[in-house]
């Protein structure tokens, strides 16, 4: 679907779960079209940046008549590769992991957690919707018998680097790591961020500093 | 500390937080201070930035010496207000609220969550660490009484825009909000979003599709 010679942009990249996100909402509420300044209105994204990032996927819209959504969300479905499901697994399982091993991602059937490990005997054994929490002892063996290549850590940031270490050696090329200390990983691994400190002290300092730009991720 | 005339960009501004928790580890580690390369290896951005970044807060390090971390976290905490605590209201005290109200915002002490509230009268009453989580009714009066500015949202995407108009009318400008559809606000007021679904889907589609830039925020 993309354009030869046209590598994505990052930037593009990186909207795209984003745009299928809010078109499955959009196809839920049974929106079958929608104008990009409509579009844009909902998801806080100026038009033009819309209109470029889609013309990279060639011409899904048409002047006047706006996009279809069933037909924008085949593409980037396609694009995100949802037909292959995500198999994922949940290293640290205390409030924030519990909470996440719950958390429905919402218009995303392919994204799975299917593990879920922690050392504390308390909550080995436990179930979180039909997972049963295993000790960290059984990561490796259970990573690679389910082929899960994704890792959700909630560990405290002092065993962020041993248990990334121990997911990347069974099979781990994706990290989404909540504790802040960055960690070390070979090229081919990704490691993305949330730090939930940092992000609600940007929030207020861009509140208690700047009048402008509302919105201020993106 | 800003340098007259020359206001902080954006992306420097949003790097703040991170430079602060990040000093703030090092001095709790007992490191007095660090050379901007050893600083760029541990937080992942290049030290050309971190450099031009430091830059606009005058003359914060010295050639080979490096910079003095205690120095620093004083010129960032007084950039971030610290000494002010920031009192926040929970709004939503499901599995992910309770998580939130129980996190430990390390090394910001600053940060606190002062007040909670739901609808479910299973929820209403029970104890979130100190605070009594409060029905809904309550929000505006005890958000107005303990002065909070700031809202974290953790309800369902169908009841965030009602949520937020109701913080903001009792007082709130800024909202961190962990639903992924769009709410519109009055000019004064910022939002940060945290999806969790698109955060994931990111990390994945990165993983899947680019073989460089391993680390995918910042």
């Amino acid at each position: 679907m993309e354009k030869k010679g046209c590598p994505i942009p990052n930037a593009t990249a990186r909207r795209i779960p984003m745009y299928y996100r809010y078109l499955k909402t959009l196809e839920e509420s049974g929106v079958e079209r929608i104008k990009s300044k409509d579009f844009s209105k909902m998801i806080q994204i100026p038009s033009a940046t819309i209109r470029r990032d889609f013309s990279h996927f060639g011409e899904l819209g048409r002047s006047g008549y706006g996009y279809d959504v069933s037909f924008l969300i085949e593409v980037f479905s396609h694009i995100l590769n949802t037909e292959v499901e995500k198999r994922i697994a949940l290293v640290g399982v205390g409030n924030l992991g519990k909470a996440l091993g719950r958390y429905n991602f919402k218009n995303n059937d392919h994204l799975n957690i299917v593990c879920a490990f922690d050392t504390d005997s308390e909550v080995v054994g436990e179930k979180i919707k039909d997972i049963v929490v295993e000790d960290m002892s059984c990561l490796e063996e259970r990573i690679k018998k389910e082929g899960v290549t994704t890792a959700i850590l909630t560990v405290p940031s002092k065993y962020s680097q041993t248990v990334a270490d121990k997911v990347i050696a069974a099979g781990v090329t994706a990290i989404l790591n909540f504790a802040p200390g960055r960690i070390r990983v070979p090229d081919n691994v990704k490691v993305q961020y949330i730090d939930l400190t940092t992000e609600l002290q940007t929030l207020i300092y861009f509140d208690e500093n700047f009048t402008s730009s509302k919105q201020i991720n993106f």
